[in-house]
């Protein structure tokens, strides 16, 4: 209930057209009402290419495939994250018109292309090859909600020029996405070449003393150059999703 | 070497003014001057509302005198952070037209305010009065770096309403710094209220099973609410700077 | 040996029946008969509605169906947690009227259906769909124990509304069971609203920096509401346990 | 707002006393004073006998009397934990009908005694004399709110007699509050004796690999016995408290 | 080369039989054959009843299979550690008169049974069930090293009685053992029992925030009981050598 | 109640001189008073050589002092560590004929020198300088105990050499305490030099990476040498102690 | 761009060949080039006898083949790290003149025999049989790069002479490797016998607080032994690869 | 005893001048002494240049300095670390010649400049201002060692450029030492720059998730670029002498 049908309830009450018991009624409601309002513009951002998501870990198969139905049903684009081959064939098998990604262990569901709404470009940057399905989680993500996205893979520190060959796309993005694990070094590097915005994910790659990516999760913490945030390990989803609100912010799409 | 001495370089040895072996020898360090056009671009950037910034922890009062004379001696913008208020005395001594501030812990220097340059508006949000000193370190670097600053303190999720009390603001927001201690549940919540960036900021503010601020770093890097991104313990000054850089990044300013 | 006994054997002594010599060797015991006691109120706690419970995890099959068929053949209430679908298979086969419930993935055998003893309400609410095994665990339990139980589910902080609109069920409840992983925010946004005692329940639901239910643990154990307690990850069991003992504190039952 | 004044507006408005722009401006906070329906609940809570809480740790003694001339303004009943004996001087210079308490290190202001309100006892038992400060802040803090407290301390499991011998108080509680450092076993041993709702704190009694009171955290945390729930370490306070809400939670106080 | 060769060596050298040079030729290696007098020393502690140990663990059945071999060919006692059944099949269809401890996951191979010499009582007691097998290898290994043994399962600390019922067992061993998980605080309670030497096992027993048996390794490490050593998570068998290498201590055997 | 007062009280009622309703009032703390036969046998121990301890961390000067005037207005023997010269200080005026030991930083009170009892020789081995503090806890309390006590100090296992010099010395104990910060790796070669019980001792020597003693406690723990035993960091009074238990174990004295 | 190509753009430029415009559009890019440099000195040096090495941690049999074959293609040397025997078969059954080392889990394929290059010996000493893939992998990698490599394998520190029994080979080494897993302490006593540079490397050898290699890991970092230098859990190519790097810094190979 | 020696003794018997009752005394300590030779190498090496080193971190003024006259009285070179300003005074005023460096926070007493040796060059590379303390202190253990020390500081990752300008003299360098707190990403990015062995130091130089230069250890050993290997949080003196001696292998200096 906003500020005018607040008026006109008490408007109603003043004039006798509602008395005392039912406004109170209505009122008792009221701050939750408000608060649902956020559910219905909540919708409504989602009906705008924001994807609902199911987080794929932690859910048996015929879960997945339930929730999905739902989503499905009521006509929204849908995301599943983090599902393995054997998911993504059911989900393939019900909903013919989706795609399972394998690269970003994704499968999606939208009516056409997400459109390109004109925004800046969102690179996302990536150390070595293994963090490849956290990258593409998160490059098919951002291109689900309306964005180009340019993807620089394989650049890790160790050799610098790899990635200073790219330097002009890095340059040209409008927000970065920079995927490492290890000793995720690499948002530390980015962030030193450009002054954008850089949504940093560090990954569970590696070994030993990387303890499950708690490394690369801590040196992105830590970074020493300014402007870099961090997601949780393995959190490409979270990535992309960040990197295409900021892309989005002033055009109140 | 920027791009305009290249040129004139080059016209040099174009019209014989200079020959190939001497150009050769000053080009033979371009490389690292052509990179060395980064750091320009910086003290642009700088001078376009941007502070250099200087970590007080770990720093004696001579080194940080020193290097902030050094750098207003540039006539650059100046901000120091995490300074005690003796520090704060000795700089304010140094910079007659500094400005020590004592919630913040920093000092900065700059020509007349911080011009405001029409973008969308900051606002910080943060959970207890402990939390201040991180939260105005935040607001204060957001705002030298020319941005309109909201600030809505003590609205812990254990008083829910007090947050809902001020969800016109956070709805306006272009960009907002959460910053929160011992759990750390704060970012969770904004998120769900709102769908715009959000640059999370843990605190060491607790005390036993806290552990310095972890519990609420894991906790905001575990954020069931997508689009938070998070900064280090206690880094208000990385906060407000990832906020003012989404919160510029259309304008190519 | 109960104070009864210990009269009669008195009276014995008294009366000559018994000398003191074997007066003395019977009561060489009676500390640890005293401290029997507490088996035998234990038994008849039991006897009240408590089930025996046996933690299935670590344990073979074979180990739980011994343990299982002696608890049933003294005709107690038997409650096996944490057996996946095949061991509840065997108990279901060996103990016919025993129920395997999937969702809580427990295993009950009780005599008639817990009497509801007219006690407060106890209401459990989680954060995702993930946490239902937990919640379920702890649910089980408390009407095991004779509690009327309500359920309010998937209502994670990040979407508050969803929490809000429970509120008068919130409000209703004598005690509270609050499941969580992630960022185990949950507790301390239900604790703001209501000021009934609440058992936090960090579920290991999450990856990456969640680290197995920790960043959930640490979140709850620094709780920013007051009258928030916590249990082990995971342990929906000690968590129901805890709210029936609280429920029950005052009847004397 | 409550229900009835909000009530007494609407007939207001029906009756013409109020207009309805008057109203409205009332109204407009309706939603957060609604909300604050909460605060003002509280506030009742409050002079019901339970204390307004400020946490001392981390707030300058200027911060922690202007907090508690604000609470004492409005009469209400005032605790402030975790403050050393010269805030504690300050504080009593400033409200001379307070009481310091070095035990607890505490200071508080109620008009009169707490009153007993017929609830059970509350049982706080610590496990070695380096608990003691803990063990007292939970202890005052129940008593503030209206409970009778008993206390047993000095009985750590090395000496399980000494437990054993106050075998009968600990049957007798209602609530049991368990303070122990090091390795945090009384709990355990407690809830193998009673079937009562304990609240265990953990201490940063100890050292070495007690690591701050991890250890006892851990200790508690896998408790053997159900029914026990643990806070945060050296959280005093909120064992108190949730001992409290435990205690009354059926005389809708 | 022990006191008496190398008598005998310079008897040799001063007699002329041996000359200098080859005399230094074998003092060269004398340190190394000095030290080598432990390994004969071992040799003879072993044949002394002290079984040579295979760590089951991280080593295919082949590599077991032929180490136990070699030591088998060298007539010695054999104890192998943590095997599972499969394995434990291949040792006892080589080894014919070897037997598999399927409670103890291990595979012991003696001449006889290990003679009683006569000494004190070692005693291991464990908290639960599920840390029978740490318990059993605990047990099996200081039989194997000629000890009595005498056994306390199940007597964990929330059950106080359990434990209390078996005190004269308890204060009339020379060693104890004493295994436990979860939280681990065993070794305090019987500790504080008895005053003999007690070697505590935390095991992984538990789930959530035991960490793997982190939880029952501090809280031993951190014991209030004087007298508590601890070794390994799960480490039976290290137990069970320093229970024997203590009971043996004085006999010189 | 001991068995004599038992059975006088058992004599009384036999003989009718106390009635049942009495002597079942006087039983009812029998198990308690039964239980307090430990306290006796105690302090029996402690008779026969074993001080009464004070641990002094975390307690005050006046707290320690009012704890060890009750100890020694009972007669016993005095020990209180982890104290500081000061508070050394305040108690050697206060007990004229105590000592302060500044290397051990300990304090006692003995009554003569302790007797030798004619039992093994405990060797006290460290691996360096900064080690002396708890390795001289350890002997002290070994030596209060009424052992014989010989020090290895100073040989750490990156100049083995060091060690090597001494290994008669090392043959010739009946138990060793052996002491090491940083690495924590004596133990490990000590144990494969001797085959004696060993208490290791890991300190909180070390920076960085040492963790406050972290890593010698894990390398203790996992110390691939058999009959190691671990204690809490710096916990030289609980090595000296364990020892002391180990070495008297079978002169039931 | 190299040297030559520089001067050779700049004599285009001084000729009027090539103008400014193009020139400088050129230039602009060079920093990138010349960086590019770096990559062609990277294949030179690999030539030299550095294997391209591929990480098959965390890749599928089809991504370590295709990339591979992309090396083999290019006639490079080829190590594969860390690959179970089935991809070892479907490697050598693509290159039928490569090998794959079962002790190592490795496949490498090279050109005839590394070409001994006269330099020091590698020495790589192992503490126990299970440490050996670790420890091949190192050795195995110093090997290709051209190295002499001997082994000390199972030499750990619980029985110091059989590592002082190879005293010689040790003192012989120009660099070694050490691999150790449980404690970690063989390091520190190498480091103790020789004065040559030592690459330390800890294994996931143990169990229980060995925490997956962390105390090995610890205990090395804060060896007590100068000039030991630490590589991460398991790593053992990356030390076999560093002992390479140091045994031929001086020959400019 | 030399193999010198120990011929001479032989001789000695052989002649008869000396029996054999006193040559086997002799020889008796023989193994010690032989391994003694390490120490008297050890003693060469120091005076080949090789300081002898006291820790100055937990120890007193006084021992500093008994330890300090200690070596000084043997003429050898002495290098005391970790040193605050006041000790360093108090050695200044004992000896005179010595020299405190306040950078380094070191004092040393060396006979002469440390003679250049014609070896390589020791880079040493710092990320920040606050590393210079342990960058300082690995460059004067290496330049006393006799090395040749070039310094390369405050040339962190975040301005690539800044380290890309001194990439001549990376290439130049034979062996490098990489200092870097935060991330520590440092080691990372010049290991991909030259083929060199670096030895890389974690410092403790940042806050919150730095967690005492976790982050930056962590980073290191998860290093992407092979030939990096690891020392001690700070551990600057153990990186110049590692360096050290990797630099001098060769040479048998």
């Amino acid at each position: 209930m906003d500020r005018e049908s607040l008026r006109e309830l008490l408007d109603e009450v003043s004039s006798g057209r509602t008395n005392v018991d039912d406004a109170l009624q209505r009122l008792r409601h009221m701050p939750f009402e408000n608060l649902g309002f956020a559910r219905i513009d909540n919708h409504r951002a989602l009906r705008s290419g924001f994807p609902e998501v199911i987080l794929g870990t932690g859910k048996t198969t015929a879960q997945i495939a339930a929730i999905a139905e739902h989503i499905a049903a009521e006509g929204g684009p849908l995301l599943v994250t983090r599902i393995p081959a054997d998911v993504g064939k059911v989900l393939t098998q019900k909903f013919s018109s989706g795609t399972y990604n394998a690269d970003a262990r994704t499968f999606h569901l939208v009516e056409g292309e997400p459109r390109d709404k004109g925004r800046g470009e969102i690179v996302v940057v990536s150390a070595g090859t293994s963090d490849l399905p956290v990258a593409e989680e998160a490059a098919l993500t951002a291109w689900l909600m309306g964005n180009r996205v340019t993807r620089i893979y394989d650049a890790g520190v160790a050799g610098i020029h790899r990635l200073l060959a790219d330097r002009k796309t890095l340059e040209r993005a409008a927000v970065l996405v920079v995927v490492a694990g290890m000793e995720g070094a690499l948002p530390s590097v980015v962030g030193g070449l450009v002054d954008r915005p850089i949504v940093a994910v560090p990954t569970s790659v590696g070994y030993g003393a990387s303890f499950g990516g708690l490394a690369a999760l801590l040196g992105m913490l830590n970074s020493c150059a300014a402007g870099v945030c961090v997601v949780n390990i393995d959190n490409g989803f979270g990535a992309g999703y960040a990197a295409a609100l900021i892309n989005r912010r002033n055009q109140r799409e």
